[in-house]
């Protein structure tokens, strides 16, 4: 979701003062930052947190790269600002840096290098503001120069930053109308939180400058403000102008929602559930996880070893996916990258304060730098391990996402296979295989929703990719306490959730980059159609039957899929070079599970700059610069830079180093039990192996035994 | 999957009496039954079962119902079989009885009954067969004689027994074709294991008689005879005159696929599997389970009751799910009963040897007669209560299905919601939940497939219904051996997955029952339609955006679903009396998650007879018969009993007592990896609520603190 929000304090300089803190605070005091701070008015205590086991993050001063992917280090983020303060262009202005990440080294070299090579010259990606202008540049680490800049290549602007957002809620909370505004209602400013959606793009009166949305919440007595809209108070700010430029007042009259039952912080509940409690449960390992991350990044599991790393944009980059072959014991490449690209929020309102709610939420606001610390106990089981992010503020100062992955086994109490006989049959077999599987995670809050990325890794070779989604609703004030106060002639856009609260029914889509390679970089994408058939007069007693039929996308356009019941397919990425001991291909498989598609007009402004989420699935040649599919620039971005406008190039995909685009959608009309904080609701993809083993790779798998499970007692607390 | 199958020994008579003894032991010595018999040449060990923990079934002898829909007991079930056999049309000659359960009580007066009230007449509800006549009949217990008795009420018979089956493989087995056949591939009869594959219903021809397929395949070096078909020998056998009346042999020259790779049991494999191994991890509770069984059915749990039974045909059945209203206590009713209604397995295949292959097998075979003891560890987690099934045999005795059903509380390391606040915010917010659930599970193994049924219940109110499918490959035995000796010309009806193996595509389709009761019994099926509108011009910036529309079923016309990801809804249950505080109706809603559709012709005589999967969402109006999708008596029957039917009636819905069926649908295209045991393949929907409660029901829910988690150590054999 969808806004990130700041808070007006009546101390507001001792807001900003804590924000300067924030972006420049010490690494050893990083553990702190996000723990003490000024008192709010609402008291929020921290213990639970601790209490859950907080895990300390690691110095990581002395970090040194050990893999052509690893993240920039500290001192490699220390550098970029150094190369970049001598910089002759930015001499005399340094500029704002809203993205800064490694350049990774081309496919090619990270494929041929092995462990205990040399790494390649280590260069950082920048996305620097100046001017108005963005910069694009390549910073070479080790000759301490900038190695490439470019200057607007597409439409849009760099990622938001937190110090733009600041800026956007200070230049409103200051702006007179706005103070008239709360003052005609009854509201000081003090009390307000304001948030900062993105504009979108709706036509060349929003080119000429950044601009941003401010729109604010009544935080009296609650720290749910989201529940608690001012409706109908726009401003627009132009965020390097520092100035409003526009103001919109079209809700007086509509009250604020009250505070009762918006509190979810559990030190705040007066009352137990209504339910019988749960004992306590746990997943254990007493000898401990079965995986090893090495050298920080490089993650051991089972038959699995991937490199796994924290990106500013993305949140979470899957890397170098291998699994080891179940007859060779050779580790065999899977997936070369793998990460969320996009995250598209349109809402479904034209309201002129709800219009422009069409986020994109990696470009415009960032998944990693929206993913807070996870709670351990209860974002990630007890048996969890922790990775932070190394991320970079706009002063170019380094700071930390401490705790903002988690890695762990997971046990559902599945199985991975089974079979028995029934036993007026001589074999009396009763065999199953317990399921385990490892657990990659992180929770972006972007604003009021947040998302949760789990990528699991099975033995069986199969990747599940979920999403799940929990926070807040977007909401919107209305003078309405009732369903039936509602005049018939009124075209609500969602549901009442709570008195005076609609729930705006809003969409979903998250695309995920997927650079398959199976085997080798070079893969085919082919459909496998199953096509009905009718048998001919005499042929059978059957009348019809489906046929699997393979088509072979030989370009991109014939790699542009919309699911369709009644017209199913699976499609398989496979290496035409390689095949099994049968002749079959070897391949994966993406296998959809439940998802929505965007209905929008593909000429309304948001879909045009969505329109990656034309199609479900997208198959693009692989191109280096091709990572994001709403744009490099996707803030205020027109569309010039997706994934739909590369794909029209329809560039040759057969036997080619090929990309996957899949997106995963969701609709979501709001109900009351999405008040005051959702349920999370989830749904997932797969990649699934198919004719890549020889046969069920985890045929010999041991099930599990009585004996090797631990014995566990009650904590000393009871 | 989809064929009962049965095993010729060389002294078939040896065999024989040890089904008698399957059909007739005693309870003190039915957790005996599985794990002693007659000495298999291929040596199969069971202590690994043992090992796992084999939970020694109850002796059931003395249980006693103590609610309305509780199971009939050993001592009820005698007393159908004393009341028949002193039945006047029985007296001579006592009949096969196919099923015997409980004739439940009208459902009002279930809704009336509350604990400590005496129960209702007790009824029996018998299927029986006598010289090929079906007779349905409902035994009064109380009074000891029969209350109801219809003879051939439609086309069809009941579900075959396991009579039936040893019957129709011995017919076969004595046939002098086979013999010449089997020693023509040189193979001898004591090699083979027959199974026996239902025939669907195929036109008039096939009217007159009860027949069943029987084919066989060749157990020669390996308990997974499935891998190795004796390809093109198919007996048709009346199992009544217990004769073969049609034999073919198209396949000679097939040869049988070899045995390597087959054996699936961990003793017989001779390597580890190509992968690290993984420490031990369980789910732990060291202060044991929070759920209760009452009166052997009745679960409670968190927020949750509902009774719980096994059932011979539909395996597991949910009734009375009620859940505790979040802000008033109140116990309020969700699901009156939900079961698994019918299995439809359409194999793609019009050859003589696999065009009948369409198997329903709820109503051809049973879920509940052929799911296997559970494996404690491997099947279910540690903290797994199990249930015994009681179920009767044809001639009238009972016989346990001990561990047929496991109950446990899952925790899979996911939160059930959760909030971050960015550190920049005043609010340094860290809030999560994790998500404990309680699943009821259960495994039939149908012949070759085993399906596995989880009843997932949540605290927030969802209901998740999951199946899995494991097991074997119904596979066809093809000449070739690699892919490049396939001719271009030939049309193979499935991938090579393994020398001389072809698996064949199918399609599985699971109708449920969802008898719905939101807060009572009348309610209202409401399709809530995402329609896209366009803005009018000058309105907004906006061009488009979609708006829920709801749109009454008022008839079983408006009430027939196909999924469309471009016309895409939501499908509510309401309850048009009962609103929120609000104003919104209560109810809950049916999630659909991944799914296939059927796409064989309507025309087709296995879609005619399965005509309940032609679209994924039906609503009727509850009537007490139609608990079926594919009919009481769905064995070769003809479609005249299904869903289909009754809904072409067309009966007023609209607050009124109605039931939801909904279809979970999976294409399978088999690959190498599913050989010889397939990985578990999994897909489900939800039962959500949807202004049901009056906001997030576990706003108040605590999360897991560090101290309340157990201590625990290796075990002891470490």
């Amino acid at each position: 979701m969808e806004a990130i929000s700041s808070t007006l304090r009546c101390a507001f300089i001792f807001f900003t003062a804590l924000f300067l803190l924030f972006l420049s605070w010490h690494p050893l005091n990083n553990s702190d930052i996000f723990y003490t701070s000024s008192k709010n008015r609402i008291r929020t205590k921290f213990s639970s947190v601790l209490e859950h086991g907080f895990h300390k993050p690691k110095n990581h001063l002395k970090d040194n790269p050990s893999h052509p992917l690893d993240p920039l280090t500290v001192q490699e983020i220390n550098k970029v600002r150094t190369v970049l303060s001598s910089y002759e262009p930015f001499l005399s202005n340094f500029p704002a840096l809203h993205s800064v990440s490694l350049d990774e080294p081309d496919k090619d070299k990270v494929l041929s290098w092995g462990k205990g090579h040399p790494l390649f010259p280590r260069k950082a990606f920048v996305i620097a503001l100046l001017n108005g202008q963005s910069h694009v540049l390549s910073v070479d680490l080790d000759l301490g120069r900038v190695a490439n800049h470019i200057i607007n290549p597409t439409s849009g602007y760099p990622m938001v930053s937190m110090t733009d957002l600041s800026t956007a809620v200070r230049v409103a909370l200051s702006h007179q109308q706005l103070n008239i505004s709360a003052a005609r209602r009854g509201l000081s400013l003090s009390e307000l939180t304001c948030v900062t959606p993105s504009p979108g793009w709706y036509g060349p009166g929003e080119d000429v400058r950044r601009i941003i949305k401010v729109q604010c919440f009544l935080s009296r007595g609650t720290t749910n403000y989201y529940m608690r809209p001012v409706e109908g108070l726009t401003l627009t700010v132009d965020i390097d102008k520092k100035e409003v430029v526009n103001f919109t007042d079209t809700g007086f009259g509509i009250p604020v929602p009250r505070a009762t039952y918006t509190e979810y912080r559990y030190e705040a509940q007066d009352k137990q559930p209504e339910m019988e409690p749960i004992n306590p449960i746990s997943l254990e390992q007493p000898k401990g996880p079965s995986f090893t991350v090495e050298d920080g990044h490089i993650v051991k599991w089972a038959n699995w070893v991937f490199h796994l790393k924290p990106d500013q944009r993305a949140g979470m980059v899957i890397s170098r996916a291998t699994v080891r072959d179940s007859e060779t014991g050779e580790l065999r490449s899977v997936l070369y990258k793998g990460f969320a690209s996009e995250l598209f929020v349109p809402y479904m309102d034209p309201d002129e304060n709800w219009y422009f709610k069409t986020y994109m939420d990696a470009g415009e606001y960032g998944l990693g730098i929206t993913a807070m610390p996870l709670v351990p106990l209860n974002d990630c089981p007890r048996n969890s391990y922790y990775m932070d992010g190394t991320f970079v503020s706009s002063d170019g100062k380094y700071f930390l996402q401490p705790n903002m992955i988690c890695l762990f086994e997971r046990y559902a109490g599945d199985a991975s296979w089974r079979h028995s006989e029934i036993p007026v049959i001589g074999f009396k077999i009763r065999e199953a295989r317990a399921k385990v599987t490892l657990v990659a995670r992180m929770a972006a809050s972007v604003g009021n929703y947040d998302y949760i990325f789990d990528w699991e890794f099975q033995t069986d070779g199969l990747i599940r990719i979920k999403v799940s989604l929990s926070g807040m609703l977007m909401v919107k004030g209305t003078p309405h306490e009732h369903v039936y106060q509602i005049p018939y002639t009124e075209k609500t856009t969602g549901p009442l959730v709570s008195e005076n609260v609609i729930g705006v029914v809003h969409d979903h889509f998250i695309t995920f980059h997927l650079d398959m390679d199976i085997d080798e970089p070079n893969n085919t994408f082919v459909k496998v159609n199953l096509v009905k058939e009718e048998t001919f007069p005499g042929e059978s007693p059957r009348k019809s039957l489906l046929r699997a039929k393979s088509h072979v996308a030989k370009t991109e356009d014939d790699a542009r899929i919309k699911l369709k019941l009644y017209d199913p397919s699976e499609f398989h990425v496979i290496n035409p070079s390689k095949r099994s001991r049968l002749g079959n291909p070897t391949g994966y498989k993406v296998v959809p599970s439940g998802t929505a598609a965007s209905l929008l007009d593909h000429l309304d402004p948001p879909q045009t700059r969505a329109a990656f989420t034309n199609n479900q699935i997208w198959v693009t040649r692989y191109n280096r610069t091709e990572q994001w599919a709403g744009g490099l620039l996707a803030y205020q971005s027109k569309g010039d830079d997706t994934l739909a406008v590369w794909s029209r190039r329809n560039r040759d995909i057969e036997n080619k180093d090929i990309v996957v685009w899949y997106t995963l959608g969701f609709h979501h009309i709001p109900c009351q039990e999405d008040f005051p904080v959702m349920p999370m609701v989830s749904s997932s993809f797969d990649l699934k192996p198919v004719n890549f083993f020889e046969r069920n790779p985890i045929l010999r798998a041991p099930p599990m035994f009585e004996k090797d499970l631990p014995v566990c007692q009650p904590s000393a607390s009871f």
